[in-house]
């Protein structure tokens, strides 16, 4: 039923971009600057950062999703525009007067992100030439596509897009998507973002609702550092061109549907962004089952994931059953020893609060493996939950250590 | 008032201790079993672990202090004798009974604190030999307190030992402790453990709200990876041969006396832990300062010392405002960022939302500092709190990931 194509946010019916290199990013000619936009008028959602030190983008853009009517997504990397006073809230709104102006809107349909270097005051005249130069390059053909996707990285190794197509009451829905990492994430070169398009035609309410669902189960799943930056925002727009008879609460079926390609799409992203984490070599799935509450696993699960002595122990191969045990038990949450049962990789090796022995042959041939899935079953209730993670390497003190202001 | 002296945990009065090597740190003759008694009775207080996952020790160790006499302490390192079973009970049971059989007296009598690897077996004929070993080898010499205070090491360095003297209404009152770390901790070579002697002559109840007040302000204050330990334990012993006029919730001058010395003695101890972190090349205090409540105070604190990005922006030498700043904005407390003031080693690099502008000049000077004091004034309140951690080194990866379990 879902389909995965080609084209990340140029995908859906509707939809184009366009990005240059305005020179935020010191003299390499990467693309630093784009504008997704719709022909049409979007209806639009977004998430925020929750950190209490937030970005002046993320101020400016939370007043333009309050209203939910939203024509284009302007983006830099290269600098976050964070903690830079006034000015810096004058900037993001001068870059959505700006963009407003290219697209005959007004700046209060603008959604405004920056990603990259805090504390440093935009070049405002690089970044007007930068809006008007990406306005003149608008299209939807895959260069496009794969220069937008590059545009949003910074320390990301790899460019990370998705789209997929869902049938929904006869007519086709697509949902497209960019997103980037990486550290989860240097506050200096901050941060994780995801923008969603799609041509579904959708309530608003049932939007918002549908990408808040979508991010407990995707973003919100996800660590690499459990650093929370400054910057990280995720927005979806829709602009109804599918046609499809319209997505609401009462519509049960068709709003599953499209729940399930939005999972999908932001769960994608989610697994890209930790896969490209800074340093890592293994990606972890960490799964807590038989919790009292899904609260409850969802404690453990990051206490696990965020355990400098665990990630290292997975980057060195190791199955360290004892760290996994012992950062299960201070998670805040009431565990009875003997009832848990731990498996990597679908091996079994801790039950009735002892290691199974002799250990397990096939487990160091595991431990090598690229993917790793550690599955805690505590056995005291039905609360379960999914996290993914990355190891903890060399490598990311040398990314975080031999940065330099 | 207060004077340092010589001798850790046998410098008070009464005290004597004894300890041998009895083959539990594979084929190196290192001391790994010791015994620390008092010719009289003594009171004791101590505090645990609060990991739902507790070595069998402490469930051990957790019964005699409800009571509140012991005659000794019987530790052994390079066995944590955690995640053992029902066996693991019967062996801490046997430690202390085979140890109250030496000294005459009843096992409900005898704290049992073990340190080390997770999930093995203890070698009960190796410790029964060792605990008769360690029984005829009492004294209070120096060289008997710089053995105990290597019997209780595992990855530590250096021994950790300090001793106090202070006059209580005319009498001379001595406190002494031994304490290990290292890594606070891999729960593969746990675990935080002191001990501390006094010959104070204290009531119960108060010397318990002594050391409560004491860790509270120390080794709670402490971090080095965020990682707690199955068998962490804090305990005091009084024996009261000072003869001093009983301390008291009454006597609050001596009681002030008293809790200030016992403070210097657990702050020493945990700052030596810190210093001594895995990996660790610099020791860091955190202060912050102007928060609405202490407990915001702590949540700030704790978010700063545990962000990899600021551990490893230290190791690094950089002064990175940005990860302190933004790792005190996703604690979890409401802040101005408007209002924060943020100094390292007394320079201020960060005001009214903004970076301080040119960058002082002593900066990198004061960075290559063995200690950084980071102080955040949040400007909102009086809570305050002062918390200690270490920098996040390649040297830790390599500790924690090239270890094999």
């Amino acid at each position: 039923m879902l389909e995965e194509v080609a084209g990340g946010v140029i995908a859906p019916n509707g939809f184009v971009v366009g990005s240059t290199h305005c020179g935020l990013k010191g003299n390499v000619k990467k693309h630093d600057i784009g504008i997704i936009t719709s022909e049409y008028p979007c209806k639009a959602a977004a998430l925020f950062t929750t950190n209490q030190i937030v970005a002046a983008p993320i101020i400016y853009s939370r007043k333009v999703i309050k209203r939910g009517g939203v024509h284009a997504i302007v983006v830099n990397s290269g600098n976050a525009n964070a903690c830079t006073g006034e000015r810096g809230y004058k900037d993001a709104e001068t870059m959505a007067q700006l963009t407003a102006k290219e697209l005959n809107t007004t700046p209060d349909r603008i959604l405004v992100a920056s990603t990259g270097i805090i504390g440093h005051p935009l070049p405002m005249q690089k970044i007007k030439k930068g809006i008007i130069k990406a306005s003149n390059s608008f299209g939807n053909t895959q260069s496009h596509a794969a220069h937008i996707a590059k545009t949003i990285m910074t320390t990301d190794l790899a460019p990370k897009h998705i789209a997929v197509k869902i049938p929904i009451a006869k007519k086709e829905v697509t949902i497209g998507a960019i997103a980037k990492g990486s550290g989860m994430i240097s506050p200096n070169m901050a941060t994780m973002i995801c923008f969603i398009t799609t041509d579904a035609e959708i309530s608003l309410n049932t939007l918002r609702s549908c990408l808040k669902h979508s991010v407990e189960k995707s973003f919100n799943q996800i660590t690499v550092d459990g650093h929370m930056s400054t910057n990280d925002m995720v927005a979806i727009l829709a602009n109804g061109m599918a046609r499809n008879k319209n997505i609401s609460f009462s519509s049960k079926s068709e709003l599953a549907l499209f729940q399930k390609a939005l999972d999908h799409v932001t769960q994608q992203m989610a697994k890209a962004i930790v896969k490209d984490g800074e340093g890592a070599s293994k990606f972890v799935q960490i799964e807590v089952l038989g919790a009292k509450t899904i609260l409850d696993a969802k404690k453990i699960a990051r206490s696990v994931a965020e355990s400098p002595l665990v990630k290292t122990a997975i980057n060195g191969e190791d199955p360290n059953w004892g760290r996994i045990v012992s950062a299960a038990g201070y998670a805040g949450v009431k565990l009875e020893e003997s009832k848990i049962k731990l498996f990597i990789n679908k091996t079994l090796i801790f039950k009735n609060g002892l290691p199974v022995t002799p250990t397990p042959k096939n487990l160091p041939d595991q431990m090598k493996k690229e993917e790793i899935l550690i599955q805690l079953q505590l056995g005291i209730g039905n609360g379960e939950t999914t996290m993914w993670t990355c190891d903890l390497s060399k490598e990311y003190i040398k990314i975080n250590a031999d940065y330099h202001t």
